[in-house]
């Protein structure tokens, strides 16, 4: 804890004092660019990766960055997506998954978590996910790249649900919203981001372009 | 996006080239420090207040820094807060508010929320926050004073939310975990820490002792 | 009552007494060809419509057609249709709407049910299809287009919702089933099927050939 | 798929061209006759068995002809009956349990559906089914025999779930409602109607005379 | 508080000290008399009013002697209930609302507890009985006689979701279990018990016979 | 029944009739001293041990004295606790436990329930107090001394619990309610309070001076 709170003096002594007038702007609001949804896990830090600053990324943080359905009994993931879509206006949603996820391992290994109650529930969520490992990947045996299949399909589950949320796929349907599946590979610094059209999760780098996954859309 | 997407260049070229030995560090796994809790408002970046890199924090976000209660069917946020106790074993847990929060301003103006049944729904997990403010605080009526004092009374508020889960309360019990309630003011660049003996949120700063709040414990 | 106690008798007499042989051979169970999914209205035969005989389709049937997307606490309709899917592997899923169907005109309309308080519950579930219109329909004001392309949104937020149910997920990334979206124009005898490539419900008639919606599938 | 299509075609020539007026009077409303409640399976048309027109009955269908009990969060189930008793002003609801139930068979024998989540939780709204069939028939161990005591007292175990909602139960005490119990046995073609009276499910053919259960009233 | 602690003290001096050796038969374990459900309002003493002794009532207590349905998600209630029937073998379970019961008065008056979300959900599960005054009572209009009709029509609503619970229908259906319905009237010392024969509420006093009331059972 | 139908009898002869003003005066309304928490136990009366009247206790009763967290979907647990609170103004909250309790056994031997799905579900919200003993506990194995451990450690639990409801949060805040955790043992009628400066449960009696347990209040 004393790290912490020293960091916090250092921030202000260091930061915040030269670049005062910048914090002090954010007091007229926030408009970021993107709902960045990724997993709790401490080696992941989106301001970092996207190299970009206060006011510019809206964050929801969860253990593997999952998003339940929309539902009548409404989670915490479903109002900040609201809040995201419908007051701020973000034009991209990200889900971030990320290799050596603890979450993904538990939904591959579930007696890891059988003293866990509150994880097991919420692994109820990736339901989609381990049904799709087990039934569909039989033939990938090998323990990591089990794990990165998992990890891969879990984004993609993940961004279904996120197409049940009244205020996405409201926002979809006037082209205001484009979502996106990204895997981020801490050891190796490398993104991936999914390309719908080839099926496949592929290098985020210089030259990339974005192919956020669509909804079939009823032409209005 | 395309910002983000340089950014990620950016952060390839400029960050992980210089640091790669110690990002393939982190492949050998996560054991944080603490476990920060904080709203999902782009203006909050919990590493940069705390001066803290890769590994150091686990991370759960939503809008409003909201801990639901624990229950029988389980939120994400009860099985983040599972995971960081009981998995990692985490020793602090920081709630951390913060100045201008959006959400809390709702809390104020429901009407601000009608059309946002998720928003709306979710608030209900500070409707004790919302009830002290209504009750018990006739007489703030400035809007800003009203607002500091929500964003304060909600971090208390979800800290007696976090100690009905019972990996804390656990933990507690055993003198394994302490709970710290922290509200940051982004415009000042000043953190502060709630004092159990005082009834007051005190600026951390050099010097600072963190208080942790503390259950009603049975000595065993 | 006493018309469907003689409609048993004569069914009895007249039906069952000349395909005895038929019937018997059902006992050896049920393999349908489609689940199809529809509303309650008494005025849907969906035997008649697809002129089948017992065995063929297997039938959800509720006010409004709709499907509540997976979550934790399950409902009906996600359990027939995991029976539809994994037990009976069914290949083709329909969710099929219909010209005025009275829960899509409460849709339009929610104080026509302010006082039934399960209905008003379940059209939660329709919360998109409302938010699509409310939204993004605005130039569409004749009361009974409006009824049809809420009708028509409706089927395509269903699909949606269906497509977070894992059976449903994992057998489409096998590609072992395939979904439809119809709508049942009672008045004219018409079926009107979503063609995702042009974006519009098209007449099923003559030489129809169907265009199932995809998923967004990884290459397995 | 394409069996379904052709029987679209099928139904648009030789069915609606002959009857194109009736069908056309249909868009005046629905006054059915009865809510009539079954099962999903494939081998039961509910028009058919009482030989009733587009127009006549409002169904209602799921896996088991299952009936959740009225509870705050409501299920399409309890939209369903409120809609065909508060709006439609139905005068007769028909549950009808049937011969060679798959829900009912796992129900007897819970580990069929061990890898169906969806099913499981469903079936435990037929949990008294269950319980009684384990406590108090113990003598009857010849599994058909099991089979059919089962969908029997399901019925019944559905009535009286039926009976919570608040829709059945004021209509009921304003004696404008009748709830009956049936059983069809595809097989042989029998429908049998539960007699309160006899405490037994008996034949429906000729002569036959209904008697709905009732609950228990408070003279008005 | 001072009042209740000299109570206790009162209580070890005169009630405790000349019963000892019948208070420490009880650590033999209970087998209560019955299962008792009432309000928890403090003018009701159920051991007062039947003149029973610790040790021969099992006791159930919340506002407005509500019994929530068996739901998947269930409740203090039911787990109360199956503990009172299923462990220790209860054979008679009563259900008794009092006069002047404030959560009866709050179903006829919502606006009463406009600001109580707790209180307003639960008596969700008193929405029957809110109908059935709403639709069935609209020539009783005099405020007492409508309350009362509303504590008397809930005692048999209650009775209604009691009979969900499978303990109890598997119990009375071996007609190992009875209930009851009761009106306790505290200012004249009266209880009124429900005759399902009469459709009455008949006062038990000298002679006065329990007639219980009974599902429709399927003879076994 | 029929000892009850006796006693009531009983009651009506021997108490109403020698204190019926005492009865008729609490048609006025009730305002009692305290809200009192305890289990259904049959050989707990509250009335009795803190020899009190009618008219002074506000008495919640079910297995085990569990208080669920105040959460979106609301218990008959915490409508009481408002209504006591917020309606009723009560001064002072009880949480009584007590020796030999069924429901705190029932935790500590989990199998003893495996049949009873309402017990065990319900037996969640003392999932705490079963971690705590689980987890820091280990040195105590004698089952009698563990089961006091149990009862003790749920009272402290369930106190925890209450203070996440907002009624009860905000009325602390403004010193306006006490809350209290007792333990009684029966078989010694000796009654037990847990001092919050000592971490142990103390002997309430003569000159017994009560130590409410306190939440971490910020000065208004
Ligand atoms: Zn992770
Ligand atoms: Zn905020
Ligand atoms: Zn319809
Ligand atoms: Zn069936
Ligand atoms: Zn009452
Ligand atoms: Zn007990």
């Amino acid at each position: 804890m004393q790290k912490l709170v020293d960091g916090v003096h250092r921030f202000q002594q260091d930061v915040f004092a030269s670049h005062e007038r910048f914090f002090k702007r954010l007091v007229e609001g926030q408009s970021p660019l993107a709902l960045f949804i990724t997993c709790s896990d401490s080696r992941i830090d989106p301001n970092m990766i996207t190299q970009t600053e206060p006011g510019e990324l809206f964050i929801l943080r969860n253990a593997g960055n999952i998003v339940p359905t929309y539902a009548i009994s409404n989670s915490g993931e479903a109002a900040t997506i609201e809040y995201a879509v419908s007051v701020l206006g973000v034009q991209d949603v990200i889900i971030c998954g990320h290799s050596h996820c603890g979450a993904m391992g538990a939904l591959l290994e579930p007696q890891q978590v059988a003293d866990l109650p509150s994880v097991r529930s919420w692994l109820g969520h990736a339901e989609a996910t381990s049904r799709i490992i087990r039934e569909n990947y039989g033939h990938i045996t090998e323990p990591q790249a089990r794990l990165t299949a998992t990890v891969e399909e879990n984004v993609l589950v993940q961004l279904e649900n996120l197409r049940t949320h009244p205020s996405v796929l409201a926002a979809m349907g006037r082209k205001e919203l484009r979502l996106h599946g990204w895997v981020y590979k801490f050891e190796t610094g490398q993104v991936f981001a999914f390309n719908p059209q080839h099926g496949q999760f592929e290098s985020v780098g210089e030259g990339f372009e974005p192919h956020p996954v669509m909804p079939h859309l009823r032409v209005i």
